[in-house]
């Protein structure tokens, strides 16, 4: 017989799902996160659906300080510029926004795609799906550090080649994510950009459509 | 006070992680599942993370016949060439499996990325993080699907541009996922393609990396 799960279970996943946050450098607390928790994040990553059961994932641990230190010269460098695509009123909120925890967080975690040598089934229409297969795995992880009271902010105000080239990653590697890791003083109830009225909640109705756009 | 979580439901949460299958047409029984557990799969993309909040995410419910067809369709043109990719050992083993289930599934749900008009906070430097936002949602669907005895099965073997015609979906939205939704006769206790051998589990310790590659 299968695993059947009950409402209770079910509602301990959406709890998990509504109190999880990305957390910024300034929530996190300076406390090592114990090896058998990162271990059971790890586990989490490796139980995502990938295409063709694929794999493609590997996780580089970063406690590093000179390599963290590469990684925020670069965040330094994409944020300026990105601040100047914004509005000059938004220039100001962007400003005063923490949008990571590198040095903050005991540990980051860089999440690489590895291509395959060989053709992957399900992969030979769709290119993507062994990145989205990573990225399955990514959110995973993030749901188990909730579930452990670890907070994880992604770190995406980068450029990946910078990455590539602090932690000597193969050049056919390609960086999915850069992953802020620890224990944080409080986890916010609701997403920071929407407290901020940076960007409103979407309407449920306009986002669910009946078998045809029109 | 943040919520905080105890050592039982991080269990509940491996648990739904372990015992969640990537479902096809040959599991699928012909029960429809109830409305109101589809608003909670739809509840559970909705809490994803989504790069500068920009939730750049649509669902479209599929019940039609007429649009199911059209994506079998697209679907058997694709797996037809996809055979051919494999060696010729590999190609006995590929034509056996049954890699979908559009039509035994009462429900398919179309998942797509609606590019935002303004430039997204996060997504300037990684062009990608508005569709990965995406695919977090669509592992938290298939996560809380699990959690109630539901199966999911992401097809990717067919054209994309194909299910927007047939969806009459916008220009600069993309398919980032076909999904087939129901109740199944059972799950099985671990990926048909590693117990079939057509691909190996991958050795932990391989996929983990300590501050650098070498």
């Amino acid at each position: 017989m299968s695993k059947v799960f009950n409402l209770d279970e079910s509602k301990v996943l959406n709890e998990i799902m509504r109190y999880r946050r990305d957390v910024r450098g300034n929530r996190f607390i300076n406390k090592a996160v114990p090896d058998n928790l990162i271990d059971k994040i790890l586990d989490a990553a490796l139980l995502a659906p990938s295409v063709g059961y694929s794999q493609p994932w590997q996780f580089v641990l970063i406690d590093d300080i000179a390599v963290k230190n590469k990684v925020l010269n670069s965040f330094n460098d994409k944020n300026k510029q990105a601040q100047a695509r914004f509005s000059s009123e938004k220039q100001k909120a962007y400003q005063a926004l923490k949008l990571e925890g590198i040095i903050e967080a005991p540990l980051n975690i860089g999440v690489f795609y590895t291509p395959s040598q060989e053709p992957v089934l399900g992969q030979t229409s769709m290119t993507e799906m062994g990145k989205y297969s990573v990225v399955c795995a990514i959110q995973n992880m993030w749901l188990m550090a909730r579930s452990l009271n670890i907070g994880i902010g992604w770190v995406s105000i980068l450029e990946p080649e910078k990455v590539k080239e602090a932690v000597n990653a193969p050049k056919d590697s390609e960086l999915i994510a850069y992953l802020c890791v620890g224990y944080v003083d409080k986890f916010l109830d609701e997403p920071e950009l929407k407290t901020k009225h940076w960007q409103q909640e979407k309407n449920k109705e306009e986002l669910i459509v009946k078998n045809s756009f029109k």
